[in-house]
């Protein structure tokens, strides 16, 4: 028995060594101690919640069963043939109850099962470093004392940011939004990025009356402004009261609901809701881990290199992967930082040993696409799919830009989909590499179009290349030929 | 006043010159004119028909409007939450009305305009041939008359063959089928390629008792086996009777319909039915074209070389492109041949003239995507994707592949779509080069998929570089990942 930190008594269980230790097991850190361990290393994870994470069971897979049904129903409204048979409205009892099953009912078996058949041991608990390569994982009154002998790799993602004026009207996270089992008459929803017009969208369509309250005068900000402009088109079409330049500078909750403040350049206005969800931001979530007792800060981002080694530690023995590194956002890119990080370090700790200090970008011990070729796809109707750098981002970079938009609804495919299809499509190119270095598509149907321009940003494929590349007519992918047409191809 | 071919008199009019003759104003003649005319080069094309050909009024674009509304239907369906509401069926008045628009009422008003804007002059009629660079444009009892001083481009498409045993019931055309106005009771269709398992499926949506014939023991010849066993398995489930290995022997029409013998291992039996399909293949059009004034044989295909000049005619003054070389047979490849062709007439005749024979592969004169990348999409349900090679033909080409297969329902993106998500994605890779050489997907909504491969396959993007680009978590295109994965990078 000893004392714990907050004073209580706890019991310590004897010191456990593994080669690597994991922190976090989300997606990302299951797939960072899948490939840690692929030569031999020993390979912990440490988890106090759900083994699969903040995707599996509260964000991308729930939030994309949510909308999937109000996606279908409304391509079949919008052909005539399918529009009277398509124009129910979503079951939203049979919504949630795909939702309960895609997120497994919330229960973590199957991933439990999976470390096991790939040789990891799960330690369950909240992991805090002591020093450098020392951790407590501490469960209720247990403590484990747990040391890794090579290297450890962090991955406990990030934790949503909850603005002063709405903490005490407990506001819905998107946790809450995401595994909602009733819904709100009256929604509120602070925050115009991927959360908020995501929810925005599927609350809309399960009947609730939507307010999204948008600080700035756009949504979807790090996107192409034409993104943000076409989605609050649509939100509104929707029905959703979507108000700009708003802050909420007052909020109580009693029986009647949540009572919010808003105040914009028009003045000071009161909106009754029932529900307020914030979507304002997530934070990486490094302020109780024990940063401190390894020389870096507590609350701030793990910052990485390439490799996805922490700079501010010595001895590259420690890694950061996912949204704790403040490097990137999204599920597929923290698993993408995974296994570049799990190859680094089963390479250079492996048996054998090995040195890739010196490998290349675009190796596979090198998170090249971190910086040049993020893909992020939005779920709202329409879709909105970017990947690499918006016109903007890339004049900031200092790239020589040529821009070839495209109307996607002028597409004979889009014809096909919808005598209403409206849609836009960008390719920022590099006149002087005469390669794409960014790509933007808006429209119903665009999110499997994503991929074939993350092919030809991070091959590098020359504008003249892809001419040879055929799109299949009637596709929307037909929108290629006619950014290469438009380059004067 | 003249005689004319047939023995009547014609009305003989003055010679008409221009430096290029385009024959056939389908969409590939039109790409080819719009192109050979870029540098100033006098252009003229010969349409004898409605301008934009078979594809805008009587193939793709008609036959995907009648599509559409079955498979939005059938998405909605197949996910809970919006099964309820998507349950109707084809409304087949609304969706012929909107195929007769997509079809332009057969009216081909926009594109003449189109013709007129680009500079370049249509002479109605049919053309044939009379000597080199030399043809007589023929409409009703005029004869023109026609001079290319530089280069003719043979557009002229190809047509469809009918199975002598049907010749005198009168059988549907693909034409036919896609402007039918009403829906026969019970359609036999001949034929499991492409339009046979299309029409199937629309004539099945919209409630005709279909019966599909085929004289081989698969659908979608050159496509990997695995795409036409899905189509079948689904042509099957939505009630068409899929027959392999069957002939028809016989074949009468009287009031009551159309009445088929029908032989196959298990003997011989009738099948009556209201209307039959006859879709089984086409031949280039090129028996009335004059081809034999040129020392080339009527009803052949007109052979070109990557420049799609014709290779048994002197000089390079002729250019065949589309349907009519036999070199491809979709209307996205013919076009892209009709842009190979129109740059290098306009590059190697244009002013200041220009020689490209020494161009080399993947140069905009050369046609190289027609051997390595020819894309091709079916809108079946479910969809069949697939370009460059497959399996069997990357073996007989000699190269070293290696296959990764990969099962499209274990992707998150598909469990999104619905928990009954079937489908197959196979990716076939040059070993000793690293990089993909053919992709073929299967499955609900797999058309946009596509390009990615397209511009794998023409980029020849590396494996290894691939693994760089990440696909959007949760959509179909993560298969990439798995592919990759599968390959034990």
């Amino acid at each position: 028995m000893a004392l714990g930190a907050d004073g209580s008594l706890v019991m310590v269980q004897q010191v456990q060594e593994f080669d690597v230790v994991v922190v976090g097991g989300g997606a990302v850190g299951e797939n960072a101690a899948d490939r840690a361990g692929r030569t031999g290393l020993s390979v912990a994870i440490v988890e106090h919640a759900l083994v699969g994470g903040e995707c599996s069971y509260w964000a991308c897979m729930p939030s994309k069963a949510l909308l999937r049904p109000g996606s279908a129903l409304a391509a079949a409204r919008a052909v005539p043939g399918a529009a009277a048979a398509g124009t129910g409205t979503v079951d939203v009892a049979a919504a949630f109850a795909r939702r309960d099953e895609v997120a497994h009912h919330w229960d973590d078996g199957s991933q439990v099962s999976w470390l096991d058949s790939a040789g990891i041991t799960l330690l369950r608990g909240h992991a805090r470093f002591t020093g450098p390569r020392a951790l407590t994982v501490t469960d209720g009154s247990e403590e484990t004392p747990v040391v890794a002998r090579r290297a450890v790799v962090l991955a406990t993602g990030s934790e949503p940011i909850v603005p002063a004026t709405l903490a005490d009207v407990r506001p819905w996270s998107s946790r809450d939004a995401t595994s909602a089992q009733h819904v709100p008459a009256r929604l509120a929803i602070l925050g115009g990025g991927v959360v908020g017009v995501e929810m925005a969208t599927a609350f809309a369509d399960f009947g609730s009356e939507v307010t999204l309250l948008v600080r700035g005068a756009r949504l979807l900000g790090g996107a192409e402004p034409f993104a943000g402009e076409l989605v609050a088109d649509a939100l509104r079409a929707a029905g959703v009261d979507v108000r700009f330049g708003t802050e909420v500078t007052g909020a109580t909750r009693d029986d009647g609901g949540v009572h919010l403040e808003l105040s914009s350049a028009d003045g000071t206005v009161r909106l009754d809701v029932t529900e307020v969800l914030a979507a304002t931001g997530r934070r990486p979530r490094t302020s109780d881990v024990g940063l401190e007792t390894i020389g870096l800060t507590p609350g701030k981002p793990a910052e990485v290199d390439d490799a996805l080694c922490v700079t501010g530690v010595e001895d590259g023995w420690l890694f950061a992967v996912g949204d704790v590194s403040g490097r990137t956002a999204t599920t597929h890119q923290g698993k993408y930082d995974a296994r570049v990080a799990g190859d680094v370090v089963a390479h250079r700790f492996g048996p054998g040993g090995g040195d890739e200090r010196d490998a290349a970008p675009w190796s596979r011990f090198r998170a090249t696409a971190d910086v040049a070729a993020v893909p992020q796809v939005v779920f709202t109707r329409p879709e909105v799919a970017w990947v690499g750098r918006s016109e903007a981002a890339a004049r900031d970079a200092g790239i020589d830009v040529q821009v070839l938009d495209y109307a996607l609804e002028d597409v004979a495919g889009a014809t096909v989909l919808s005598p209403d299809y409206r849609g836009r499509g960008r390719l920022v190119v590099d006149r002087s590499r005469g390669v794409v270095v960014g790509a933007t598509f808006v429209g119903p149907d665009v999110a499997e179009l994503l991929h074939a321009a993350t092919v030809a940003v991070v091959g590098e494929v020359p504008l003249d290349r892809l001419w040879h590349a055929v799109p299949s007519y009637p596709t929307l992918s037909e929108v290629w030929l006619r950014f290469l047409e438009t380059a004067g191809l």
